[in-house]
């Protein structure tokens, strides 16, 4: 049996099973303090039965370069009491078997592709609370000097796009401070998807995140971009993304047809699933 | 022995040696039609000790995937002559030896990474008459759907920035249509080395290739961005360019200052000591 977490902003998705495509059983912990959160996890593997290693999808900023001293650790977070925590090495101390780490969203990406046997290049990107992108190429989750972080990337700002200065406390309007769904609440006073269809935002959303497509084409050549997250709950917003990054392009891309922005295969599963994958790889 | 063919827009650059870093011949012919070019090519190759594999680091666009139809041909190209010509067959065919093809900035990461032992992930930027990235992850060139196209995104443009069109075909104001060598004389009738230092050109460059390198390390954590080409001859570019991303960054990135920008380590030598390594791996 191998065990997943999928540790997010207000909660972790915990899970064990056989193998990474089929969860026995699932539960969902809020995230408290790291004490009180690790507590809780320890307190649900201690009910379920043994795992032989735990995969661990956990929000960012996080160490993943297993020959560094903070490896597994949160990195510089606002979240109070995780700066500098050793997430990894609490559960591999506490549960006693061995834990592979990765980004939430790298995870999502590995879970992704996996889901789709052919691919070996995918870009995850997830909008909702903050923008988060994972990237695989080669089948690989992405390190390089830490873990992508697409969303604090600045798109252009379309012409007369210029009354709303982003809501990112680090840049302001990078891509999570211009399109992230709290980035649109402070903008416009609600949630994209109660806007009416005739409204600019519907165009101007999709523009920024049809741009970071196109850039993310551009820069890494990946074959698929799995576009998901609360706001693209929005009905006709795929489609809006999806047309304006053909225009972006203008044909251009060598890589041509062979670049596709889909819709998670796995739903909301992308995290959890990616999670067990690392564990089975443990 | 082993070959390199350097592929570029004007010159092919031609080597022989016994291992990549060691070249005992070297040869310079000027790329005319395809036909025309292999002729020159094969005859230098005829007068050098023979070569047990080449290694071809071509300007693209180009097919890398050894399991399709156009692996090694030229794509479509404004390049008379050159669209869907077997560039890799034709060298197989009349040296009768294997060749390895990659992009020429693909092949010039490939040298500059393995210059410097440490780093398993770079970017390799030239800016001159067009604009090209290539990118190595985990130590490989990275293909994807076909291969990275950077040049072709497009950055903000900053406040006030709006009176030029920029000069790409496809894109008009990307990357390239704003920053290469041309677009430079387009917008200024002159080259930005000739511009008095407190012409406002040399910090609008400087911003466009910072939110590259920004960008690029927000896309995919590279540990190593090398800037070179034509226009980085300009005196303080480099500097504004490494002072600017900072700025762009806010000390968000993860990385922090594991990433790194840096001038080419092997000068004007990347392409073709990439070339070497190709044919070394073949």
């Amino acid at each position: 049996m191998i065990g997943g977490i999928e540790a997010g902003g207000t909660k972790c998705v915990l899970a064990v099973g056989p193998e990474p495509g089929r969860i026995d059983a699932m539960h969902i912990v809020p995230t408290r303090s790291p004490d009180e959160t690790i507590a809780d996890i320890l307190a649900w593997f201690a009910s379920q039965p043994a795992v032989a290693a735990v995969g661990l999808a956990t929000f960012g900023p996080v160490g993943l370069d297993r020959s560094r001293p903070d490896w597994g650790h949160i990195l510089q977070t606002p979240k109070p009491g995780w700066s500098g925590f050793d997430f990894a090495g609490a559960l591999e101390d506490k549960l006693g078997v061995p834990v592979a780490v990765e980004t939430d969203v790298n995870a999502a990406a590995l879970a992704e592709a996996n889901a789709d046997g052919s691919v070996s290049s995918l870009a995850y990107m997830t909008v909702g609370t903050g923008i988060g992108v994972g990237l695989l190429i080669d089948g690989r989750c992405v390190h390089g000097a830490a873990h992508p972080e697409m969303g604090h990337y600045r798109p252009r700002r379309p012409a007369g796009d210029n009354g709303f200065a982003g809501i990112c406390p680090f840049h302001g309007d990078c891509l999570e401070g211009l399109a992230s769904g709290p980035a649109i609440i402070a903008r416009w006073g609600s949630r994209l998807s109660d806007l009416p269809p005739y409204h600019s935002a519907h165009g101007l959303i999709a523009d920024y995140l049809a741009q970071t497509c196109h850039t993310l084409f551009a820069a890494t050549s990946v074959e698929v971009i799995v576009v998901g997250g609360g706001v693209l709950a929005t009905p006709a917003l795929h489609d809006r993304i999806v047309a304006r990054c053909m225009e972006l392009d203008a044909g251009y891309f060598p890589g041509g047809n062979r670049h596709r922005i889909i819709a998670p295969r796995l739903d909301a599963g992308s995290g959890i699933t990616g999670a067990m994958l690392l564990a089975s790889g443990c």
